[in-house]
Parts: structure tokens; sequence; C-alpha cells
């Protein structure tokens, strides 16, 4: 059902310090930096392959990545993987017991759908799907 | 200077479990499950695209998978990331002044080499260098 991981998200305070290192010195490629501000974040988007990362700064204090951070500090925050259907996809997980997050699909930063799962469901790991 | 994306560690306690959810509900491929006696934890292999997912299971009290999960809980462990020659790439690191675990590569799981950054440079987030 999951066709591949499309992207890592990881929280981070600070934008440009983060950058300094997956750019500067790991040298991936910024495709675009982006204020999402439905989701109170501000995002650069980096190449690593055939996956991106995400590096997710919070812009204000009361944005799940905020509150991420406050709670665990900053680092991975989501995994997303790639799905064809994501309506199709989403019933097929929740009728096998997985918990969610989004009932349905929201429409994320670059104009996907995307669901949520929950992580007591995933080994304590915050799963996104997407439909591109 | 990074390539692309190799792989994404979780740690988790139960690897049957873990299965069931990234296996039996997501269908992603199980390429092996191996033992790394080293490392002290069974690892599962699972195709997500280009990447990798490993499910990592201590098979021990006192390795780092197993303090990982004393400490923080299930969930991601570490991103692995590819490069072309890890000495290189290790020693440009180092002179940019991130911290590392391992000051020399050594040989991991599937027989490359690979060296730990230090989480405290890279945004808490533990990195791997692997060269295949």
């Amino acid at each position: 059902m999951i066709k591949e991981l499309s992207h890592i998200g990881i929280a981070v305070k600070d934008l440009d310090e983060a950058l300094e290192i997956y750019e500067g010195v790991f040298g991936l490629e910024v495709e675009k930096i982006q204020i999402v501000e439905e989701q109170k974040v501000k995002i650069a988007f980096l190449h690593a392959g055939e996956t991106q990362i995400e590096l997710l700064e919070p812009t204000e204090e009361e944005g799940a990545v905020a509150r991420f951070i406050e709670k665990r500090g900053e680092g991975v925050h989501h995994l997303a993987f790639a799905v064809d259907d994501i309506e199709a996809a989403l019933q097929k997980i929740r009728d096998q017991g997985i918990a969610v997050v989004n009932e349905k699909p929201r429409i994320g930063a670059e104009g996907f759908k995307i669901a949520f799962l929950h992580p007591k469901s995933t080994k304590n790991v915050l799963v996104e799907l997407c439909e591109k």
C-alpha cells in the first residue's frame, strides 16, 4: 500500500542554524523555503536523493511543532510515506486498528492530500501519509 | 558531500509487533532479518522506495538501542546518509566543528563502512554516514 518514503520532518528551533549544518556542512540542496501559516511553521525543503528532508521551525508558540520541541526537544518529528490513494489507504489502515490523528485527509504544505496516523499505533513514530 | 538518505533506523521493543504494522499493515517489503551480535540488535530491513526502514530490536539490555529505548522510548533512532568516501566526509565534517561519536569508520550491519555523528551537533538527530 505504501509506495516509498517521501520525506522526513525534523523539528528545529532555528532554521538558519539548522541550514548551516544540513545545507552548509552536509551539502544537501535546498529546493525552497516556505512559511506555512496554517501549520505555524517555516519549512526548508532539502533534497536527499529520492527523499526530502524538511526542516521545520515553529513560527508561533502554540503550533504542533512548537509543542513537540517544548515537550521532546528538537529532532525527527515525522516520517511521510507516499500512497496512491490516500482515502483508500486511510480506510484500510483504520480498518486494521491503527489509530489516526486525521480521520480525513487535509491539504498539506505542498498542496498534496495528507493525513497523520497516531504514534501510539506505529511504535512512537509520527507517520504522515501523502498523496502526490 | 552527502548523496542521499540511505535508511532510517527505528528502535522497537518487539520486532514481530513492529513488523505487523510496517510489513503487515503498510505493506513494506522485508528484504531480510538479521541479528547483529556486535550491536546487540535484531534488525529487519524493509524497502520504502530508494530508502530502507530498519526496525531495530535490542537483543541485550546493555546495547545502545536498548539504552535509547529505556531513556526515550521507542521511535526514530537514527538517519543514515550515503557518502562516496567516508574518511574524507568525516574529516571534512569534523573540520567544520561537528562532533562525532566515531572518530574513525567502523564496519556496520551490512558490511559497509559507517560512522555516527553526535546528535548535539545535528539538532538532536543521530546521523550515520555510510559508504556502500
